[in-house]
């Protein structure tokens, strides 16, 4: 009740947490943490460990909500190990500890709870591989709920139903196969026989998997019902379930299904890639039965998702990969040597990207300089809705290049009829003097701004939409030396190694002013917008000030 | 017989294709290349399908050897699909392909070829995984020969032994545990036995997995005997097996081992992590035992390497991570959030990092901008010998930072005695004026070479020593605007997102002149040195050229 009291008022997740109570009450039972430490997969189940480890206030007390995280915190509790969001990260991390604990001759258990969606990353299987041959103690809780966000998708599940089936009995076994020794328990939310269970595996001097079949959303009859809605919430009503949060308007995951839909209708070649996150995208379970077998869900597993999704623009598909900027950063090697390197025509859509009030774990300001220093790849943010959906149409349909596109995360209108035949340049869109406003993706609504502060100043200044953050274009660049003096970039995410920081470096030889506005290089944990923009500077009074500073 | 005269005159990978040579032969026998696709992971084993599809006299003539890779390439062959060089991605893109042309309503057989040591690696078993579901032909050859580069780690080696001591009827079974069919052959160097299992799978429905037992440099003495000194070479004679290429002197590898191996040995806490390339990091088998249970081989598992390094350092020990400048970027969301996130005081090394002759799959220069645009990390460039070890001896010592090192490819030494107590700042090493000279790691000796050239001109230059490559010191760059006109940056990598962009945007709104040097953003392939360092300019006269300009 103290987790539905907090999740239905600011959100969260809802599914994972209800399922996991029974056993992270026994652990708790069972084991003597911190001595015994216990490590959470992408952490978002830990709201029960929460609440034992002495921050039940922060689940009750209304107006205290806001000082924890939603995920495991060392910040927070000597209980929790790590700062965790990611999924599939739980056995490397256990290991690591567990090696830690053996070096130093000490003695305890360490627990690493992982569910089943997390167990198809591939850090996890490289993970359970490694605990194969620790030989010491390591127990793998695996919280079996059928399902990760969405249903599950590859091989494994298949065996996890023939264990489950079999109650543990089946004779091909995957934890085995990596070397595991291994318990089931079918009453996973039965905290007696979960009790037994871990007295049974405590102290066990090798690594065993303990894999319990729980019910996802358990004790709350709404999100037992609807497991995959129920996954993560923004508020709702605990009476009726009825979410109390209302979003309108045009949003790009639902305008970007539909342009897609269309495509794949018209084109059998037209195929989307997903990696464990539909919801996220607008994919809805009805979307994804529209598209059949032109969508693709492979499950947590954003590797292999840019990996085929390059083969498959080999193959002669128009394969498009939708992406969270947070994830799409568990795939360099993948961006780099199967796409970039072999130049195929694929399209990668990386949406909630941007400066925003986050969590620490799923920043979206690292993108641009990830994408953006990968050589062949080009890597587009376009600013209004025409010009995203053309350059979309045009980056699926050419053949030359790997294509990245910067979803906005606003949808605006310039209500222009816009078409690209060929690679998308930067855009002079007002011509003016003194100053130059390079306004890159959603940051060019910002350039507008501080024009029309300038304005006011008695300087017209020109703006420019750069379009392509992978180059910069020294023939503009170089005409911009004419009639400017400063250069003022303005991107959303961080200044270091990203696109301004590329044009200040072609005019470092050069008499013009380059000005960088961005955010600074760290991780920001649940600050608001507001504070963020004002500690960038990222505020057209404040960015006047500067220009008019540096024009003196 | 053309292998060997390619590999042993100009270099290669000699285990991993003598072992291949009959099942290669067998597969271009049975299936139609290229409409049938063969797909090679890492593709160090491709020699003979590259003799056999065209590629004959590029092996037996000794001025063409030069002319084509050690890996397949789309520019070579219509036979070659992908340009690759890391691991563990051939199931990814073998089933990007299989899909491609289920979408199109083709049929063709599409193969993978994988080797044992490959299938440790997350982007492998997320493939595994996805195939388990892909309902359609997909045939993937294990190529099991009992090792890695060394020998391999991880609990599914332990089911791959059982799988061959049974002949393929052990119960448990790790391709099976992912849903793939599966056959077993135990002579996997008999091209009629193979030709005979392949015919078998041809067309087959579903995915299957075919693992053959072969003998890693079979046919030729010397690699049958010494396998992991065999499986990648300098040039030999061939009757001898001695290599007939010479490298003296002091080298870090040797330098480095023997530096933690005293440490190792005076503190049990210390220990190395290494991810499937012992040998090419200088740990020997010999120097492996030393080490003890204070080294740890994860198999290619560089993800898990990264995590579990960090949870090391979170449990108290000091852990030292060795990879190389190509294979750290498979692991930038493992550096990002199990790493830098958590703030761990561990330690990587990147060595092989730099501009350089290498394939492009191998390449050194991309690692800067990769590691220094995330958050919390120490991203330290030594010059030295005498600073290396400093740096790296504080780095282990200290509980603050995770500090990662880029270890220089030659050994210098300035007779200096360093000590660091805290984190490393940048030095003045020579005072002057009017130009300033920031030479970070081993560009720091092109510096001194710029210093030299700009003396001709009259123009005693001030020279630093930048040493962190995470951050610019804003006091020294402040200071230095005093008595200069121009600063030049110069590093060992891509100037696209690196250090010298960063020193430009400080000076952007300054009278400052910035000179940017280091490589283009491109995946350059086997080109010399000498024409690299042309193209971009790392020469001290065209430098002083350009500093002249500037300053004109």
């Amino acid at each position: 009740n103290a987790i539905l009291n907090r999740v239905s008022k600011i959100g969260g997740h809802v599914g994972p947490n209800l399922g996991m109570v029974e056993a992270i009450v026994a652990l708790h039972y069972v084991f003597n943490s911190p001595k015994d430490k216990i490590v959470f997969d992408v952490s978002h189940q830990c709201y029960a460990h929460k609440i034992l480890t002495g921050r039940k206030e922060y689940f009750l007390n209304d107006d205290k909500f806001h000082e924890i995280s939603g995920y495991t915190s060392p910040n927070e509790s000597e209980h929790d190990f790590f700062t965790v969001g990611h999924t599939s990260t739980s056995v490397s991390l256990a290991s690591g500890l567990a090696k830690a604990r053996d070096l130093k001759k000490e003695t305890h258990n360490v627990i690493a709870v992982i569910g089943d969606g997390s167990l198809g990353g591939g850090e996890a299987l490289e993970g359970l591989n490694f605990a194969g041959e620790l030989n010491s103690n390591l127990i793998i809780v695996v919280n079996d709920n059928e399902m990760s966000i969405a249903p599950n998708h590859g091989g494994l599940y298949q065996n996890l139903k023939e264990l489950r089936k079999t109650k543990g009995k089946s004779p091909i076994n995957l934890f085995k196969s990596f070397g595991l020794e291994y318990v089931y328990l079918e009453e996973g939310n039965d905290i007696e026989k979960l009790i037994s269970v871990f007295q049974q595996v405590k102290d066990n001097p090798k690594p065993i998997v303990v894999h319990i079949h729980t019910d996802k959303g358990h004790g709350y009859s709404f999100s037992e019902k609807e497991k995959e809605k129920w996954h993560y919430n923004m508020p709702f009503d605990i009476q009726t379930g009825e979410s109390t949060f209302s979003f309108s308007g045009e949003n790009y995951n639902s305008l970007t299904t539909e342009f897609l839909l269309q495509k794949a209708k018209k084109d059998e070649k037209v195929v989307v890639i997903n990696a464990g996150t539909p919801g996220a995208i607008g994919f809805t379970p009805e979307i994804r039965d529209a598209f059949g077998s032109q969508f693709i869900d492979v499950g947590i597993a954003e590797e292999h998702a840019v990996a085929m999704t390059s083969a498959l623009a080999k193959g002669g598909c128009k394969p498009v990969f939708m992406v969270l900027s947070s994830f799409v950063q568990r795939t360099y090697d993948q961006l780099s040597q199967d796409l970039a390197l072999n130049k195929n025509p694929a399209v990668i859509l990386v949406s909630w990207a941007g400066i925003g009030p986050n969590d620490a774990t799923h920043l979206g300001t690292f993108d641009i300089p990830l994408i953006s220093n990968i050589p062949n790849i080009v890597h587009l943010a376009p600013t209004s809705k025409e010009e995203y959906f053309a350059m979309l149409d045009w980056a699926i349909e050419q053949q030359d290049y790997p294509v990245v596109i910067r979803v906005p995360s606003f949808v605006v209108s310039d209500s222009k009829e816009t078409v690209f035949t060929s690679l998308p340049k930067p855009q002079v869109t007002k011509k003016g003097e003194q100053v130059a406003l390079l306004g890159v993706g959603s940051f060019y609504f910002l350039a507008l701004k501080v024009a029309e502060e300038l304005s006011k100043e008695g300087i017209e200044a020109t703006i420019v939409n750069p379009i392509v953050m992978s180059n910069i274009d020294k023939e503009l660049l170089n005409h911009l030396k004419e009639k400017h003096s400063v250069v003022v970039t303005l991107e959303d995410g961080i200044l270091s190694g990203g696109y301004g920081q590329k044009v200040a470096s072609f005019y470092g030889a050069s008499e013009m002013k380059v000005l960088n506005y961005g955010a600074d290089k760290e991780f920001t944990d649940r600050e608001s917008i507001e504070k963020l923009y004002n500690r960038y500077r990222l505020d057209e009074k404040k960015i006047v000030e500067d220009i008019l500073t540096v024009l003196a």
